[in-house]
C-alpha cells in the first residue's frame, strides 16, 4: 500500500487517540480564543479607564442596594420587597448620566402612571361581580398592552419614552392582573413605588457624585475631535496627492491621516443618541441646564456632508489615472495653499467649540479660504488640457469642500449664538481652555 | 390715553379672565398637539398595518399568560410565581422573530447560569457562618456585577448578547442576595426558571407562528429597495442637470427621486441590527439557515460609498457655478448613456437579489457600463475648455460612480456564491418571482 500510507495511520491511532487529538485541538484553539479575549479587554480597560470606573460603581451600587437584605430594619420596612430595589439598580444603571436619569425618570413616571392606573382598573372590575373579573382584566391589558406598543412606534415617543413604555406596560399588567389574587393590591402597589424610588435615587446619586460621565460632555468632545479629524484628512490627502513621492516613505501615517474623515461618517447614531441623553442632564459643568444640544446635530450633518466629498476625493486620489507630475506641480501650490487655509477654518471651529469662546480670528481665516478658493476655478482652466483631468478633479472637489466648511462655520456660529458664547478679548493674552485637552482626548475614545 | 389702550385692557380683565384666557391658550395647544398626534399614529397604522398586527400580538400574549393567575391549577403549578412569566412577556417580545429570540435565548440561558451560579454562592457563604455570609455575598456580588457591565463594552459581548449579560447580573443578584432571606431558595430558583422557560415559549411561538416578521427578510428587502434608490437617484440627477429646462415644471417629484440617495446614506444602523437579528433566525421562506446575512452588510457598504459620490455629485448640480449650455450639450448624450447604463446595472443587481436567482445579461450591462465609461475621459478633454469645469466634474463623478457600481456588482457576486443562488434558465421564458414585489415595497416601510 504504497500511496494509501496516510490513510492507515489512521485506524492505527484508534478511537481513544482520535479523541484526544480532537480534544487537544479543542483545548487549544478555545484557549487561543480565551487569550484573545482576555488581551482584547485588558486593553479596552487599559485605553478607556473611565469603563472600568464604571464598572466599579455597578457593582457598588449592587452592594449597597444589598444592605436592605442584610439589615433586618431596612428590610422589613419595605414589607420584604426589596427585590425590586436590586432590580432596579440593575436595569437602570447606565453609562452616562444622562442614561441613568432617563431611564430612571421613565422607571418612576411609568410605575406611578400604570400602578395607580392598574388600581383603578381593579377596583372597577371588582364592582362587575367573581365572573366578570377576570373578562374585564383581560380586556383592559389586551387593550392597554397594544395601544402602549403601537406608540413605541412614533418617533416622538420611542426617542424619549421607549423604557417608560416598557415599563408601564409591565406594571399595569403586574399590578391589575396580580390584584386578581394579591389581597393587599395598594400595599404591593405602594412597597413598590417606595423600593423603585430607592433604587433609582441611589443610581442616580452614585452616577452624579462618583466620577460622573456626562453624555453632553462627550458630544461636545465627539464634534471637536472630528473637526480636527475632518482638518486632519484634507489635509492628509491633499499632501499624499500632491507630495507623492515624499509619502511613500511614510505611507503608512500618511495614510491613516487621510482615512479619518471616515469616523466623521461613521459618528451619526452615537451623535444622536449622546444629543438624545443629553438632554436628561442638569447643568454641568461649563454647560447650562437648557443647552442648544440639537446644534450639535446640525453641526454633525454639516460635517458629514464634508465628509462625504472627502470620500470622493480620496476616491480621485487612489484612482488608476494619474496626471503627470508637470500639471499636478502647476496646480500643487493653489490647492496646497486652499488646503491649509481650509484646515486653518476646521482646526479654529474646534478650538471656538472646545474652549466656548467666540474667536476674533475666524473670519479673517473664512476671507483667506474664500479668497483662496475664488481664483483657483480660473488657475486650473489655464493649465494644459490633456491628462488634466484628475488634477483638475481634485481641485474642484478641494474647492467644494471649502465651501462646505463655510455651512460648518455658520452652524458653529449659530451654536455661539445660542449657547452665548463669550468673545474672546484678545487673543495673545488668551486664558487658557478650562478643560485639560489631553484628558479630554483619552475620554473622547470611551464615547 | 391714546396710544396706550392695549396696556389698559389687561387690567381690566381681571386675575379670573387671565387666568381663564391663559387655560384656554393651554387647551387649545393641547388640543392641537394630541389631533397631530393622533394624525401621526393614525397614518402609522394605514401605512404599515404590520406595525398594528405586531400590537395586537402583544395584547394577544399578554392576556394568554395571564391565564396563569385566574387558573387555579395553572396558578398553583408555578407557585404563584405567574408573576415572573407576566414580565418575560412584555420585555421579551419583539418585533421581528430574530428580536424575539435573542432576547428569549438570552433571558433563558442567563436565568439558567446565573441561577446555578447563584445557589453555588449561597451554599458556600452558608459553609462560612452567620457573620461571613453577608460579607462573602457582598464580595461576589461586587466582583461578578463589575465584570459583567465590563464585558457589555466588548463590541463581541455587546452585540451578541448584551440583554443577557443584564439578565445574568438581575438573576445572580436576586438568588444570592434573596436567598440569604428565603429559605426555600431552590425553589425559587426552578419556579422562576419555569415561568421564564413559559413566557419565552409562548413569545417565540407567537411570533413565529402569527403574521411572522422575519428580521433577515426585511433586510433583504431594505439592500432591495436600497439599490433601486441608488438607480432612481443617479438617473434622476444627471437627468436634472441635463434637462433642466423640462425638468424645471415638474420640479418636486423630480428633486425627490434624485435626493433618494440620502436614504442609502442614512441605513446603516438599521442594516446592522437586522442582520445582527437575522442570525438568530432558524430558515425561513427562502432563506436557509446559515444564509450569509453578513454579506449584506457588505453590499450596504458598496452602496454607501456609491451613495457619497452622488452626494458630491448632486453638490455640483446645484451649485451656481454653472456651464453654459452649448458646453452641457457636447457631453450631455455620453453621460446620459453612461448614466442609463449604470441605471440598468442597479436595476439588474436589485433584481438578482430581489429574484435570488443569477443573471444571465448583467455581465453584458457591466461590458456596456465600462465601454461608455472609458471614452468618457476622452470625449470630456475634447470639449472647449473655458467654463467647462462644472461639466467635467459631473461627467468625473459619474465615472468614479460608475466604478464604485462594479463594486457593488462583485459584492452581489460574492452573494450570489454565497448562497448559492441558482442561475437563470432562460430569460424570456423566466419563471416570476416567488415573491410579490408590491407587498414586499410596502413591507419595507416597516424597516
Amino acid at each position: 500500500m504504497p500511496d494509501g500510507a496516510s490513510v492507515k495511520l489512521l485506524p492505527e491511532l484508534g478511537i481513544i487517540g482520535r479523541v484526544w487529538t480532537m480534544m487537544l485541538a479543542l483545548f487549544l484553539a478555545l484557549k487561543s480564543k480565551m487569550t484573545n479575549f482576555a488581551k482584547k479587554a485588558w486593553k479596552t480597560g487599559v485605553d478607556e479607564p473611565k469603563k472600568v470606573i464604571h464598572c466599579l460603581k455597578v457593582g457598588m451600587g449592587l452592594s449597597l442596594v444589598s444592605l436592605f437584605y442584610y439589615t433586618r430594619p431596612l428590610y422589613d420596612g419595605v414589607g420584604g420587597n426589596a427585590m425590586w430595589a436590586v432590580m432596579t439598580v440593575v436595569v437602570i444603571f447606565e453609562y452616562t448620566v444622562g442614561g441613568t436619569l432617563y431611564k430612571g425618570f421613565n422607571r418612576a413616571t411609568a410605575t406611578l402612571l400604570a400602578g395607580s392606573l392598574g388600581v383603578g382598573v381593579h377596583w372597577l372590575a371588582c364592582k362587575s361581580g367573581n365572573d366578570g373579573e377576570p373578562i374585564i382584566l383581560g380586556i383592559f391589558v389586551f387593550i392597554l398592552a397594544s395601544a402602549a406598543t403601537f406608540s413605541r412606534f412614533l418617533p416622538e415617543v420611542k426617542s424619549r419614552f421607549d423604557y417608560g413604555v416598557t415599563i408601564f406596560i409591565l406594571t399595569f399588567s403586574l399590578v391589575s392582573v396580580s390584584g386578581y389574587r394579591v389581597d393587599k393590591l395598594f400595599d404591593l402597589a405602594q412597597q413598590r413605588l417606595l423600593t423603585i424610588a430607592i433604587g433609582t435615587s441611589m443610581c442616580i446619586l452614585i452616577s452624579i457624585l462618583v466620577f460622573p460621565v456626562w453624555a453632553g460632555n462627550d458630544l461636545h468632545l465627539l464634534i471637536t475631535r472630528n473637526l480636527d479629524k475632518l482638518a486632519e484628512s484634507v489635509d492628509g490627502c491633499i499632501s499624499e496627492y500632491f507630495n507623492e513621492g515624499n509619502a511613500r516613505e511614510e505611507e503608512e501615517p500618511t495614510c491613516k491621516k487621510s482615512q479619518s474623515y471616515k469616523c466623521v461618517l461613521n459618528s451619526k447614531a452615537s451623535e444622536e443618541s449622546l444629543a438624545n441623553l443629553a438632554r436628561w442632564e442638569p447643568g454641568h459643568g461649563r454647560f447650562g441646564f437648557r443647552y442648544p444640544w440639537k446644534q450639535y446635530l446640525e453641526i454633525g450633518a454639516a460635517m458629514r456632508h464634508c465628509a462625504c466629498c472627502l470620500e470622493a476625493l480620496s476616491g480621485c486620489i487612489n484612482s488608476e489615472i494619474q496626471a503627470p507630475d508637470f500639471i499636478k506641480k502647476h496646480l500643487s501650490e493653489g490647492c496646497k495653499k486652499l488646503s491649509s487655509n481650509s484646515t486653518d477654518v476646521l482646526k479654529e471651529l474646534s478650538s471656538i467649540i472646545m474652549s466656548m469662546k467666540r474667536s476674533s480670528n475666524i473670519d479673517s481665516l473664512l476671507a483667506d479660504m474664500k479668497n483662496q478658493s475664488e481664483p483657483m476655478h480660473e488657475s486650473t482652466v489655464d493649465a494644459p488640457l490633456m491628462g488634466v483631468l484628475p488634477v483638475v478633479m481634485v481641485a474642484s472637489l478641494l474647492i467644494e469642500i471649502a465651501s462646505r466648511i463655510e455651512d460648518v462655520t455658520d452652524n458653529v456660529d449659530d451654536l455661539a449664538a445660542l449657547a452665548d458664547f463669550k468673545a474672546a478679548k484678545d487673543l495673545s493674552n488668551d486664558e487658557p481652555p478650562v478643560v485639560d485637552e489631553n484628558e479630554n482626548m483619552k475620554a473622547l475614545q470611551e464615547v
